[in-house]
């Protein structure tokens, strides 16, 4: 951590402030210039609080040198790590994962006809959506507990493991068949329903918010992992520009950016990204040549129907396509 | 709400829309041009889903005409809302509320002395985190249900009513004696959360999401309102753009336009709203300028010590001279 | 085009409008419902001006239906645009077109080097800035006519053709040796030297501005069509958002959005986008896998010691690779 | 400048960095930490190529401790910055000045007429597009020559000196009567054009860039300052945000940092930060209560038939009415 004084700083008061971060355990050296003078602390700084820091009359900065993350960063766990969803399902590693169904569960004969559909294209997991967050209070919700329930029996069907999204922390006890639990991208700074999820030993796929940094989403995963819980996945789903013509950006460089940071698998959510079902295609291609651990897509048997999000839906044989091509492209960056 | 068709719309597909939209309950005016056909929907529109239609093949866009909020919107509720916090405290109808006090609750001597100081300053209600959302699991979380012990006690101490923050609904049980509950950015989204305020009689002070829309915010204000809470104040605390100098970017056009758009208070909160201290008394003095209904500061009595967000926090004489200089703004621009 | 109407409007004012409207050679359907007057605009609108309509007071909001660019739209031209450079460089249709070179041009030796190594991996043409657009006038700013007269040394060593930046149009009789001429994020919306650049004959290289909407970019490519010059390739390279760990974040959907909305070629600048030479591989691959028409990078022989914009420069053996893990993302995507 | 280094650092590596810097003029200051080594650059550092140091492989980060920009820097010229017009107009200083005045000039008749009537109101300068930056090369472009004709006419007529824009260098001739030239947001980091300024002698309003951050708009304000001319004044008009109800967001917080930072006036631009006439009253409200040393406000005589942005003018009698509120404004914070 380094803090830079103000012009003209009187002596007595830098003498205390040298005193109390000794105290505080960190080692500081000194670096008097013409105009500037530099405080460099060395140590673990983790406890220091910058915020305390900053407000003294005698500094005009604080800035950090390590990244507040601990348990998320790749500087103490270099190697990736790799998340074992059941005995046939790995992400991380290497591996590309295909997480693959309908926004929204809406019955049985719908998420199991989906789930069969994706799973023959190549996804080893089916999402659907149980808890649906929603921008306004009269559209859809999703189906709750029932749609868990659906999701169950279309996992006994096909064997695939499920993720789905939890909302708050009430709902925690009827996750119990679900394998991955998903935090949406408007929850991801939801603190409490983190530090319960913690708490759990399933593993997380953790969305990025629509305007946070990629530290933010870092110490959100620090709260999981703090907790216990080391299996979170991070997920780029698009961030908000100035851009409206897509909902969102997809921000690529997420990708080789986390992966260099953190030991964390990357997924990319190519159908909120965009929210357009002709974009998932090239963004989905995108995300894989640029290093993603999965992907999550949406894919429903009738958009036509769709309860919510149908625009940014794709086809099943559309989906069959693109997981060929994917396969490629996969190839091609890991030779 | 109006349907824009793809150039060459087949004819029988055209027929089966307009027959399954005025089945839904609405007109429909059939505008042919020589490149583009338009589709007028008039009537009651809120229940037919964008999403639904955006996806056939024949539309190329679906655009809203009518706000897609009603109890938040001033079309409907012409006067403006007086939310009456108690005998003494109303916030809006032409009332400049100042709202004041620590970002945390420390201690019971911290608590009550800054309470004492706001108050003889002219502040008519006190702010102070019990519950604290921050951005790293190593940073201290408030003191939780024993903060709200403390507010209740400076409360009984001073007549202040107080407004703290809940972080989740399970926290709710213990919010019995606190008058006004925030809801902070980060969980402005937190839809399962707004729907247990919504069953409460309790006003609430929800604040902007760093990058929500106007119109997030008003959907976030109608879930709370759907749920039949109609006291609801709307907080504009700064929104995420470039500009990293400041912590975020107050959005001072937010006062009028959200005053149009609803007739719901508007309170700015200047502390977050830049993140340095300096900054506090310039745009509080802008806020009042621009017509906002109250302001939520933070007041400490000892900045140095602050175990959260001191750089934002101004002293109680800082406070003192603010307050006269805004009661002259607010005369200024109310006559 | 669409005029929607408040409420309770007055009906001899409606006529003026409508009778206005039509004169101005549009047709003029009135969609009349309970509580909003819808009138849809039929015809040729470019000409009408939105901003005089919307400031009527009996107007609440006036939409566009159409897009606004004429010549840029692929609505009005369904074939890809094919830039012909000489005859053996052709630029769209296909083609995957690798522009790589230095960020300055700085000797004779040092740019006819790297012409020769990048050629040698498969890049097509040299990029190398002469006149260079820098944030502090006490930076390098290039090495200006000198520069241009080292890319031409360079061209007639290795048979290359050159693109360089413009930065006013004083410099243009300069640029006669210059087979493409970029324009800069910065001068995206200088639109007298977009004029002066419709007038030549010279194939253009735009750059996207750093928060230019795709529309506005479209609109900045109609301004040099509009003048007679078609012969635009359109350029993603970055946009500013909250982010600020990369220098910019590359919207990789931009390639399929503006291939799309428009006919013209697409060109990715991976080494703007990020501002980190770690992160041009990655970003290099997903923009081919999304589609992109060509890459322009940014190669250097010998980084430490770049006269500016180092960081996100590559090696030329970095270059080679890449290159060739590009061939085969292109072939993947392109069966 | 503070150059943070790779763990595990080559000693060799690291002598011969140090060595250079020092060579270079500064003096380095090591601080060695167990798992992280600092240098702490002190003098003038200026000349310090940021870029070069960070790509040198044992360098894991380089933050800048002073601001790269010193004429335009508070910290070296501590006294406000007085802009004198002429006799009767200062900018700046503790004046509030007011210019107003039409989007574009149209004839000598609106152009007088408006003069007059902003002037009776307290406008002490007269704006009016000549060369207007329009987004569409088909909309209005501007009079152009004959439109500084027009308003010279109007300055003799009433005597108010006219600041006006100007987008090229080659247009600059026209300028000998111009009394204050505009530097458009699209020019903000057109370098040569401001060059070109920086060798006359004439006031400069230069706007900041639609995402341009406080440090690039005061980077910007060098290049003409260290041209040599040091008129220059900084206008905020509004940034690109994601909210698209208002067409830009005015930072009202530039104000209080701009005018910290440097001692160059702050002038604010309601009418283009928000687009819409009825939000300039409250957003000049606000600025005035923020400090700014004058306001450039769009005033039209008739504004159904402003031939360019007209829904963000206002009506002489909105403009008398605002100037009184202000001037009480005004009163207040000076108090």
């Amino acid at each position: 951590m380094i803090v830079i004084l103000k012009q003209n700083t009187d002596q007595m008061q830098l003498d205390r402030l040298i005193t109390w971060l000794k105290n505080s355990g960190v080692d500081v050296h000194t670096s008097v210039g013409q105009s500037q003078t530099i405080l460099g602390l060395i140590g673990n700084t983790q406890h220091i609080d910058i915020d305390l820091i900053s407000q003294l009359d005698i500094v005009e900065d604080v800035r950090r040198v390590q990244e507040p993350y601990k348990n998320a960063n790749r500087k103490f766990h270099p190697n990736d790590t790799v998340i074992k969803v059941n005995e046939n399902v790995s992400i991380g590693g290497g591996n590309l994962t295909l997480i693959a169904g309908p926004c929204s569960v809406e019955s049985e004969e719908q998420i199991c006809a989906i789930a069969e559909a994706v799973k023959k294209s190549g996804a080893t997991m089916l999402r659907g959506g149980a808890y649906k967050p929603r921008t306004s209070p009269y559209s859809f919700q999703g189906l709750r507990t029932e749609g868990l329930r659906l999701l169950s029996l279309a996992k006994q069907h096909t064997g695939l493991p499920i993720v789905t999204e939890i909302m708050d922390i009430s709902q925690l006890d009827g996750f119990g068949d679900v394998d991955v639990i998903q935090v949406g991208a408007r929850n991801m700074q939801n603190f409490e329903l983190l530090k319960a999820l913690g708490t759990t030993r399933k593993p997380i796929l953790l969305k990025r918010g629509l305007s946070s940094t990629y530290e933010e989403l870092l110490m959100s995963a620090e709260y999981i992992m703090a907790g216990g819980n080391d299996q979170v996945m991070l997920c780029e789903r698009g961030i908000r520009t100035f851009e409206t013509y897509t909902r969102n950006t997809l921000d690529v460089a997420a990708i080789p950016v986390l992966k260099q940071l953190s030991h964390l698998p990357v997924i990319i959510d190519p159908s909120h990204s965009a929210g357009k079902s002709a974009l998932v295609d090239p963004l989905s291609c995108a995300a894989v040549a640029a290093g993603a651990d999965g992907l999550i897509i949406e894919v429903h048997n009738d958009p036509a129907h769709a309860l919510c999000d149908g625009p940014q839906s794709i086809k099943p044989e559309v989906f069959d396509a693109l997981a060929k091509k994917l396969a490629v492209i996969k190839g091609a960056i890991s030779k």
